[in-house]
């Protein structure tokens, strides 16, 4: 299962593409961040955004897109910009009939480092080991944007795994 | 010029195109309200609104398009679908290359009533007056959304009269 995870934001939007199923080892695709510049008309932004994103899609062809899901409970200014971020990268999946899940960043955190409460240098710290590489991916999104696929990947596969099972029992004899 | 006003929501988006200019008189095109069941997925109502949107400004062809700029000191449930849902129509416009520009509640309610305190019912009354209706346009997202135009047209009007005549200085020999 090829999953992309999208760590919306205005001015750093982490992408994150991953190859795996639980139990088995997980492959890094691609990982980056789509930067658009604060001084950018919002619509502008939104486009570049939007138009990045399908890019990914259409070259790597996921089967499912990861998006963190956004609390309005932290910084009033940025989280407007990371709601219409999410907004887009929502679009852009569903539009093409891709599955898209939310994670909140604790979900996140406890499926990759064990713990809700984890910080930005656990989180990287795990998705180095998890992923084999050398060092962290840079920036924090990108990282946040790669545990986002690692979650779903190991969350969904739960799902997939309980589902065979209980289509098992039901074709029993 | 013609406006589309959006007023973004999720479970009620409030579309709503005028013609006019500053003035002269104001002449209602269109209104409505896209609606998307909230029992669906988030990604497929974004869809709906994203594919009303394009249907209304391929149909009427809008010069702008006046969104309601949301903030997120309100309810926290709902100020996430209003950003999601003004982010799909900002990109709508952008997409299109047409000029985007948000006006705060409070913007809309001085511009059509005088009045930055303004209540819904006001506001309802002064779109229908100034629309010439027969009665105020119903639910309150459409009204809000025209006003949402007339607020552009009138403010728009002021600043490219003040353009002109800039510009007519400029050009003095």
């Amino acid at each position: 299962m090829r999953v992309l995870g999208v760590d919306p934001g205005l001015t750093r939007c982490g992408v994150g593409l991953i190859d795996g199923a639980p139990g088995s080892a997980l492959n890094l695709i691609h990982v980056g961040v789509i930067r658009t510049p604060a001084d950018a008309e919002l619509g502008a932004r939104l486009v570049t955004i939007d138009r990045e994103l399908a890019k990914i899609i259409d070259e790597f062809e996921p089967d499912a897109v990861a998006i963190e899901r956004v609390f309005s409970q932290h910084n009033v200014r940025t989280v407007m910009g990371t709601a219409q971020a999410g907004a887009v990268a929502i679009l852009a999946a569903a539009r093409r009939d891709l599955p898209v899940v939310l994670y909140t960043p604790s979900e996140v955190k406890a499926a990759v480092a064990g713990n809700g409460r984890a910080d930005k240098d656990q989180v990287g710290a795990m998705v180095t080991r998890l992923l084999r590489l050398s060092e962290a991916p840079k920036p924090a999104d990108a990282a946040d944007a790669l545990a986002l696929a690692i979650c779903h990947i190991w969350r969904g596969g739960g799902k997939a795994r309980l589902a065979a099972a209980v289509q098992r029992m039901g074709s029993k004899p």
